[in-house]
């Protein structure tokens, strides 16, 4: 490694990960950390305590969007932004977020250890409700800050005890009065990849160039309860066997079109009356899919149509379909891109350039700033469950190129 | 009519029924009137009143079975039981089950009008959750009195809230102190066919003689959470795709053997963690298929687990079957279904014989006494529906047949 680069102090980044992993604590190894919960505000409340002690400003947002600044020389420019998000799945692992907050927070303190400053500020952000578990859709304080979901549909979201997530601020104590919106020079984003590519391949570092397209359908079906036994097959209109079809269809779809990188998942189903001895007259189910390919994936929505129109056919139902979440396959800026590339060139770290399956609240800054991310290896790709693992010297190689990227940018 | 048989008074049932249809109104036209609800105990309430009236006396038991007895003139003979259930699917109709009650009263009620006293008593009785909707399985109240499932089972037995039975009996006062299980001469219990075959047919009577065989299945399926969007096609193990293809396959069984009386029903899923952005790691799956023939019933379970085991493999996922309830192709005691023959012909009635394709309270009782049913049409066969609906017309004559059969053998 060349002289003049800098480095993040591996054992203290390893401290504070483990330190992040005891709040919310679920089945042993994993989190349960949902957004806006008591575990997110006490997480919240430790990172504000680490990035003042590391000498940072606080703002917080309407969303309760956290902006942690390390300030610049030169307090007129735009900082260097960095973020992602503290909150977990419902059966989440530790590190799906978390390190990437983890790694903004250590190119803090490593620039402090050195008495650096940086010409611009160094923003540190946590965005509010990436995982969309606790409220749907996910992405949410990123997507409002960036415009693309209006402010005051998020503030009325109502989780599945009919809590909205204003009502959710209020109680945590993060509806912040920094206006909406703010000026970013760049946004830099590290996560773990959560896909096997990176820990199969034996490589440290992606250099995530955009995303897979990607879109979430909401299916209302509608048939009408009968009984269970007298009811003739022919007359049946179970909503549930609507449903059924199309979950076995759509997954069909996402084998068919695996060997080429699509997927398909169902994932969230509602059935009503949902009892034994009448059949469901009404299902909800969510579904997704993305390809990495634009013209694939435009063939995956036909297919998928096609299918749920053929399933509700069958099943003598109605399937009413209302878009859900949409994302990628948005390129990052290539001027991002480039200076990742030329800085892991110079730290002699071998990277690989890829483009992200998952959706990331750097999906909606880009729409605002610069942006590129950092993928860093997870254990055979798991994540989104409770094993989700990684290693420290793993990760070690893309926190240093978020370091010397962030700090290059900061300076230029 | 010949001149010694006798009839019911219409205008007084229909009353009655109506009157019945006003505890527990859903959705303007149908009842939601759960075992041991509020609505549950008002109906009871009501009955009570209604069977004091009329002169009879009143037992309960643990399980909150009703018994009403019109005393007959030899106190040491068994009395002839009348019996259905006052409890109703969460969006059922007016006519399930609360008509065979009513029927029952009205045998009661014509036999004051004559003044007439029958060698045996005649006694009414409403069982305890036939629906099994609020607590499963169905048919709990007249299984557990024939000592086919445990009675401690039943008081624990929970509904979604996490109320037990004996706790439901209890905040209704229904917890009676009358032996569980007690003897009778014979049973007959009157009940709309939930099938469309009278309807069809223009037939009013249906002399049930016996049940098709029924099995339920309940499936644990156990796969692992994790992201929607970043873990390959091959590794994924999605529980909810293991339900899709379930329910698929176990209605395409219930469709290839359609023309040949089966049936097949998935009823009740319910999925965790069951959030957007994670597949399920587990899915709870309910069904159940019947059949009129043993052999064929045979086929289609081999069939079913087959279809079990293929979605297992291709969705790699596990799936363990446990059994749920099961009942059926009971014969019913051919002395009482000679009974209602002879008398059918006497009444003049046209009738067809036929078997239930629903699970009845009689078959539980008629593994303690000799028993036979008689079916009423329903428009269209319709019924777990709030559209289950009888014309007043067609339901006499089965009352008649039931009146006149029941006091022949009473006065045996």
């Amino acid at each position: 490694m060349a002289t003049n680069v800098l480095e993040v102090n591996p054992e203290r980044l390893w401290e504070s990960l483990e330190r992040s992993a005891e709040i919310g604590r679920f089945r042993d190894v994993g989190l349960r950390r949902l957004a806006l919960s008591a575990e997110d505000k006490q997480m919240r409340d430790l990172f504000i305590e680490w990035v003042k002690d590391a000498g940072c400003t606080v703002e917080i947002d309407r969303l309760g969007n956290i902006f942690a600044r390390r300030a610049g020389s030169d307090a007129s420019l735009p900082p260097v932004a960095i973020g992602s998000h503290l909150d977990t799945q419902i059966c989440g692992g530790r590190y799906d977020g978390i390190l990437g907050v983890l790694c903004g927070l250590e190119v803090v303190r490593s620039l402090n250890d050195r008495g650096l400053t940086t010409k611009r500020g160094i923003e540190v952000i946590c965005w509010t409700n990436e995982e969309g578990a606790r409220f749907n859709p996910p992405m949410m304080g990123s997507m409002a800050f960036a415009g693309k979901i209006p402010l005051a549909d998020v503030l009325n979201t109502r989780d599945d005890d009919g809590i909205t997530v204003a009502e959710a601020l209020d109680q945590i104590g993060y509806a912040g009065p920094a206006p909406v919106g703010r000026t970013f020079d760049s946004y830099f984003e590290l996560h773990i990849e959560q896909a096997p590519v990176l820990d199969g391949e034996k490589c440290d570092v992606g250099i995530v160039v955009g995303g897979y397209k990607t879109k979430a359908l909401r299916l209302l079906i509608k048939g009408d309860t009968g009984h269970a036994g007298g009811t003739p097959m022919g007359m049946r209109r179970n909503a549930l066997v609507g449903a059924g079809y199309v979950i076995a269809a759509v997954n069909d779809i996402g084998l068919a079109y695996a060997s080429d990188e699509g997927r398909t998942t169902t994932t969230r189903i509602e059935s009503f009356p949902n009892l034994a001895g009448t059949y469901a007259e009404q299902v909800k189910l969510t579904l997704d899919f993305r390809h990495i390919d634009a013209k694939r994936f435009e063939a995956m929505d036909k297919d998928v149509r096609a299918a749920i129109a053929a399933s509700a056919k069958k099943a003598n139902v109605e399937i009413e379909v209302s878009e859900g979440w949409s994302f990628g396959p948005d390129l990052f800026a290539p001027d991002c891109i480039e200076l990742l590339r030329t800085t892991a060139k110079e730290l002699g770290l071998p990277y690989r350039e890829m483009r992200s399956q998952a959706g990331h609240d750097a999906y909606a800054v880009a729409t605002l700033a610069p942006t590129a991310m950092i993928f860093t290896p997870c254990h055979e790709g798991i994540s989104h469950n409770v094993n989700e693992n990684i290693e420290l010297v793993r990760s070690v190689p893309g926190a240093n190129l978020l370091l010397n990227a962030a700090v290059a940018r900061a300076n230029r």
